[in-house]
């Protein structure tokens, strides 16, 4: 009796798969006097921080997409949408909408991020920009480099539209300075991203590293077009003309498997039609340590920290509990330099957050946050101000 | 010679599956003078009422989600946005954007409305709201029970911003007094829900079970973005200031087969901030038929009736017809009187809505729907007026 | 020993799959004085053209559906959105919104073109609206005809609202007078569309068959919801009010496998209000060759040409260089006639375009097109003007 044939099935191209997430968060604040009079009375809220679906695949062999869209802000907001080639003779291409190569923290999911938002240093970051980038890895996967050329500043639907200016370039290159594994880890890298923002405009802005409400636009005018409610950027130079932009960003991280600190600290060289350089400022120090034992993974192609996956998903009836993680933050933006400069038309402002999260792993794919932060914040004449922002978050995604 | 052992293919998580639907709408208004001078001249339209992909599937062998948005009001809105978590020690848990457990027409999907819109009652009733709900069923699924709490008002996006109340819950029990399958059934129920509307503020309105253009978002000033044309409330209290409120419902069906009367009488009890207490109220009662002998099968994990499906899918070929039903709607809502009272800008009004329908299931997934609604409206000035409604649906679903 | 029954997996409907594809287009304008003067100074830009998403599947054994929309111009817009029953006694039936069945460049698929955008001829077709849809093929695939009845003019979610008109009808027949195949055909058309538009309004209007910002919706007030920046129409009549319109279009194409000449002239009988008729009309000629050798296939059951499919699919380290194409095209508008009419509240204009294009296919479903286009403009009032437009898109599908 011959053995049957088992014709392996062919691999036909394109395919696709569906994946998604949703957040849904609730704020308190807790203002102090001198809050309400600098920021209004901020309103509690409840609502989906993000919600987004995703088409991604491969279109050949070596090509790669993801079209992936956010609907928790009114619109359908352009997330991640870009094709990529892998394994060119400059190692892999992608060209579309992506987070551009510059900050760990940015390069970190949005699912998988300690505390609910990203540290206030996400101002001073290019993040998400339409244009076209190589990157790769080196040496064994312990160096990671990127370079990016791309349009700026785009909407939330991935234009720039205008004459003036409108490119960027983005650099990031991250090693292990010691890599053992899961046992211990240095990471070190260094950032840098040249701005001549579309229309000569710019914008720097960050709420105290929660938001509910509606998500502002940033940028010139014509980009945003929705009325907005929603929690006020703490730190925010309105919309100036500039000239042109140099970012600097250094990252740290050292991984012990379940514990991690992380830190990075970046400025920003503005360069106004003045002819005047302003400088700004920003840096962070997180750490991290999972109660339950579980690493903290470190993904040596993002050169950034990844996914806890409680080893004993929930389950109360058989007495799992997930993994548990107390992580804490202090972060700093002083956009003050910029107060008072010809064409800046907010206060700027320095802001100090401080934070305190528990989170709850239930499944590789389920989770629950709660944090607390601190924000102290300087106004260039209204002074300090003091909020309280007590928050949760339940995530889930496929 | 050994048989060959099939290895079962281990079923992975998270999946995926993508459902979607749309609903293609023609109305044609038929207004008396008063009615037009009531309601201004309501125009006929052709459009999508919704247009609507889900991502469905699990998450681990005990949870489940959903991810559903209605791209057909200009706004990609959120429908269902959820995860769940099945045969916990509380029962079933949801958790994220759902319809409230209140009302037995709310809780039958909108797939499978035997007329083109709920009743006119559908103002009285928390429908979608962003919270969390316990569940099950008992008695051999003979009783279905669910508790839920959530925020209040939110926008179609799931949100709810603001200091002030924004709390609610809704509870609702059912039971099978009578339970012979598909040859007799008898269902009663009970629903409450008590609301302190978030901003304190709260509004009533409904058209008269069709609807043609853009549908409004009610509620507080800032949660609707959008201009909108399309058919104008026919009641409605406008946006009033409001303490708290208490809803409460009473279900009763009588299936038989291939015939149903269903009916539901309900009320709300609201606190206005004079501290005066005013009570609205309506009701319906439904008669479905179908005359080619499909039962209309009762969900008892919903507490609601179901799809018909037919015994002989259209083709025309073949001689086959698809599942014919009649069916018959009258339902009233008085709220005249809320008019007058501080703060209520509108006038109320009370309607009365009188409709035969005449549905021709295609297929299990295809159907074809006609329909004459004639409104009967009282307003506190301006008197009786009388509008007719022909109206036809196609609906396909996957 | 018998042999293993293998069972047939037994087809489950309805089914789905998911498809879509985005463009990022990058477009440079040069201006003449008179060209500033008469248009404005249109800004250089980046952005996404568009960006689709669709589930698409079967419903029975005989019926299928398509959901589609496109994120990339800040709202979802609807794209086709149908279901269809095939081999009915009276051909295919589609129900729903999609391409009515006017115009061989209208037919041809956005992803197939070989130019950024279809002729400005595109300005005198009524597109997707939303209705039904008789179609089929005859003489063995040599012969496709459709005739389609819908509401127009739709807005982009595709709902009609008003009581005044708001019908339209299209009809369309194609022949292969020649048919060897991928050797040498010849196909000819004829089509023609009555529109008797909604609320009494008309507007024709047409970019330089290049496009980058926020798309207009056009039409009467109340279906744009969006404030516009992008390119200005050159040609734009703006909205005014008409009686009833009949558009005639004749098609003329010869292939030969790797080449192509297609042609279409159209003309379109505006009645006016005042019992004027005006007559506007367009036409294009299109020559396609393709360097690489790989055939233009013929779409047999759409009447239109479509998909090139590098024999050699981009490899560099192979030394496949894709598939290469290069083309030509000049396209004519004139508007003129309608300015100065009553209640026509734009300049109409005529416009020539002329284009050259080089197209890269890289895979089946990866390209990259580099076009120029000449626009002459004639502005009634204002005499010619030059505009050059450099453009190129990166396109993906899946």
């Amino acid at each position: 009796v011959a053995p049957i044939a088992i014709k392996k099935e062919e691999k036909t191209y394109p395919d696709f798969k569906v994946t998604g997430f949703f957040q849904l968060d609730t704020a308190y604040f807790d203002q102090s006097d001198e809050s309400i009079a600098t920021l209004g009375d901020i309103q509690d809220g409840t609502g989906f921080r993000r919600a987004r679906l995703a088409a991604t695949g491969n279109l050949t062999e070596r090509a790669s997409y993801q079209m992936e869209f956010d609907f928790a802000q009114a619109q359908a907001r352009f997330v991640d949408v870009w094709a990529q080639i892998k394994d060119t003779p400059f190692g892999n291409v992608r060209i579309g909408r992506f987070r551009q190569p510059f900050g760990m923290s940015e390069l970190t999911s949005i699912r998988e991020l300690p505390f609910l938002e990203r540290p206030t240093t996400f101002a001073l970051a290019p993040f998400r920009q339409t244009g076209i980038m190589l990157f790769d890895t080196a040496a064994d996967e312990q160096i990671t480099w990127a370079v990016s050329g791309f349009r700026t500043l785009s909407d939330n639907f991935g234009n720039v539209y205008g004459d003036n200016g409108g490119y960027g370039t983005a650099e990031r290159i991250t090693a292990l300075l010691v890599d053992r594994g899961d046992c211990r880890l240095v990471h070190i890298g260094f950032d840098h991203s040249y701005l001549n923002p579309g229309r000569d405009q710019l914008q720097y802005a960050s709420q105290d590293e929660i938001f509910v409400g509606q998500q502002p636009n940033l940028g010139p005018t014509g980009l945003s077009v929705f009325p907005i409610e929603g929690v006020p950027p703490f730190v925010n130079t309105g919309v100036f003309p500039v000239d042109q932009v140099n970012l600097f960003n250094v990252e740290g991280a050292l991984s012990f498997g379940r514990g991690l600190i992380q830190s990075e600290y970046r400025w920003s060289n503005v360069d106004l039609p003045t002819g005047e350089n302003v400088t700004v400022e920003g840096g962070y120090v997180t750490a991290r340590y999972v109660l339950t034992g579980e690493v903290i993974p470190y993904n040596r192609t993002a050169g950034a920290f990844g996914r806890v996956k409680p080893k004993r998903p929930l389950d109360v009836c058989q007495g799992d509990w997930g993994a548990w993680e107390i992580a804490g933050r202090v972060s700093t933006l002083d956009l003050n330099p910029l107060f008072g400069q010809p064409g800046v038309p907010g206060k700027g402002r320095e802001l100090t957050s401080s934070s305190v999260a528990l989170n709850w792993y239930w499944w590789a794919n389920g989770k629950c946050q709660f944090e607390y932060v601190n924000g102290q914040l300087n106004d260039p004449t209204l002074g300090d101000s003091d909020t309280n922002t007590f928050a949760s978050r339940v995530q889930f995604d496929f």
